[in-house]
């Protein structure tokens, strides 16, 4: 029946969901393949003269290699991103008690949107592998990756018009998307902002982060509770769950960004290091470490670019004073937060949607990758 | 009369226009005013925590100079841009009997838009100057250059859902403009594959300007068009209209390129040559040059770039085969084509806002800046 049902979406066929009276879970691979409609629809529009617009979005977005040929499952499971932002908003719709099928839009426009952040934090950032492969501006330049970014940016846009809410919804979203945007690139510029001084402090940072990496997963709960039909206030609770989450999200990434090894992440060993990254548990061993630590700390940070050997005395620090501990109990604290914000927001119900959200917040804590 | 209605604009008290009544012609001053209005309620949005998004943002629009401060009147007149293309849509809604106030949305979000793609293309042609004034990529770096096209590009959205239309035309609106946009980054994926390539024809090139410049000024004339109120059939003689001024007006960008002196356009003299741009100058000059000329142009065009020599050649070489003469001629032609357009849109009606355009036509076909 599991496979029927999906494979009866795949073929175009009419399909039923069985709504509450479907008691074995949420059909994963269904909400997958609602979201790559609504992504391949939205790529629809950069296809024209220009092939190399769709072949960098299509490489990035882990659908095909440099050359534009299809990548096979296996592969393409390791190098499309997690997703998670995308099947927050569709969960969200179907906790509210709506149809994940409406979310598919926004929930495209999310993802879409959030890769178009990415190819342009890479350029920013040298960054040069994404997800186990070459960033677009290494394969492309930085020029047609700037072109690449746009690009995405824009089909986010035609993604999240597609929703099927009546118009002045569809206008609060795009309102809201774009509120968003912003949100997202201020917590950008402060990024950069950061990087090479010694005076930002934990709470600039937070203020960062709740910027760049909360805001989006904070809309992405909030428009998918929306789509399905819950009240406004409802919505700002899902908001409120979406806002915690993506905090927790943003610190475990920056214990990954220490502490995971290469073939985990898709990234270099201890990169944030190497690149002078003031992420969190950098500026945690700013308050707590001697001054003899502090002034070896900033005399490595002054560098270009840090070398294998400072690495590692950046690490013994981090050691030493027990930043990583700490770190994993903010993580552990920001998804007791956003199971809170999730209870209040659906207390009185329950439903295999919900079920599953508080699944994913109690594996994004101890994600490795 | 005239400035007092200006004024009480701006103090914001309620005021009316005369319509059809009032003969005298258009009030530029009004229309320059309820554009600013509608670009600075966008701007708001960049305001907050990361203060150098919204100065990278008014210091590109020539509002400010890069520390933040207003600048006088008469050095923003010559640094912010002619703002032909929101003009424009405000005269379209007007021409087709609608208020100009309706249009003045859409006019900042076209304003906005263009201003975005403009910061990245001159991070991408690594463009020193831009009206006279060092490009944002130089003040700021390349990586927050980045996050200033990032910001104006998601606050034109917000100035475009704001248009007074039924929410469902400004849905429509919304998906043409980002469809626009998406054309614009296509055009900008063609220019920059053309350099350094000897084989673009005129007719690629002419493929990559409609895209890239005409599209948005298409898109100005129908936009303003259907806000004024016009029915699907003459906002498509609108955009006909718009796209034959986007043509001529490109054209006439790439003579200035080559022939006007640094103090007219804010760019270098003969800048497009130094930086080996691909303008329709140089590939009529390749269609029509001896064997001799050509093999000497693709040895100078295969330097990293072309010396103040080099340009003296290839400055001879142009006047040598006529290419200005021509390029001339097809300027008219397509201010010809705009201007039959214009009359097939409006036929049978007139009012200060036609003949407006119709003066506007004019001057774009001779401007020398």
């Amino acid at each position: 029946m599991h496979d029927h049902r999906v494979e009866s979406r795949l073929t175009g066929q009419p399909t039923h969901r069985e709504g509450n009276a479907r008691q074995a879970g949420i059909d994963r691979l269904l909400l997958a393949n609602l979201l790559e409609r609504e992504i391949d629809t939205a790529l629809d529009a950069l296809n024209g003269t220009a092939p190399l617009m769709l072949t960098m979005a299509r490489y990035h977005l882990g659908m095909t290699d440099s050359s534009g040929d299809v990548v096979n499952p296996e592969t393409r499971q390791t190098v499309q991103g997690k997703r998670i932002r995308p099947f927050l908003a569709m969960l969200a719709a179907e906790a509210v008690g709506g149809q994940p099928e409406a979310a598919a839009p926004v929930a495209a426009a999310i993802e879409l949107l959030h890769n178009f952040t990415l190819i342009h934090d890479d350029i920013q950032d040298r960054s040069p592998n994404r997800r186990h492969r070459p960033t677009v501006w290494r394969v492309w330049g930085n020029a047609q990756a700037i072109n690449a970014g746009d690009a995405l940016f824009a089909a986010s846009q035609l993604a999240l018009l597609r929703t099927p809410t009546p118009a002045d919804t569809t206008l609060r979203l795009s309102e809201a998307f774009n509120r968003m945007t912003i949100s997202i690139v201020r917590g950008q510029v402060h990024d950069l902002e950061h990087e090479g001084r010694a005076d930002v402090t934990p709470g600039d940072y937070l203020t960062m982060i709740h910027g760049k990496t909360a805001a989006i997963v904070r809309f992405a709960a909030w428009a998918g509770a929306i789509v399905g039909g819950a009240s406004p206030e409802v919505a700002e609770k899902f908001a409120d769950t979406g806002d915690a989450i993506g905090m927790g999200f943003q610190l475990r990434d920056d214990m990954l960004g220490i502490w995971s090894p290469v073939e985990e992440t898709g990234k270099d060993e201890a990169d944030d290091i190497r690149r002078r990254k003031q992420s969190l548990p950098i500026l945690m061993l700013r308050e707590r470490a001697s001054d003899d630590d502090i002034a070896r700390l900033n005399a490595l940070f002054s560098q270009e670019e840090i070398d294998p050997d400072g690495i590692d005395e950046v690490l013994a620090m981090l050691d030493h004073y027990q930043v990583k501990q700490d770190m994993q109990k903010q993580v552990e604290d920001a998804h007791a937060r956003a199971m809170t914000a999730l209870q209040a927001a659906t207390v009185g119900t329950n439903n295999p949607a919900i079920d599953e959200l508080k699944d994913l917040i109690t594996r994004l804590g101890s994600r490795t990758s």
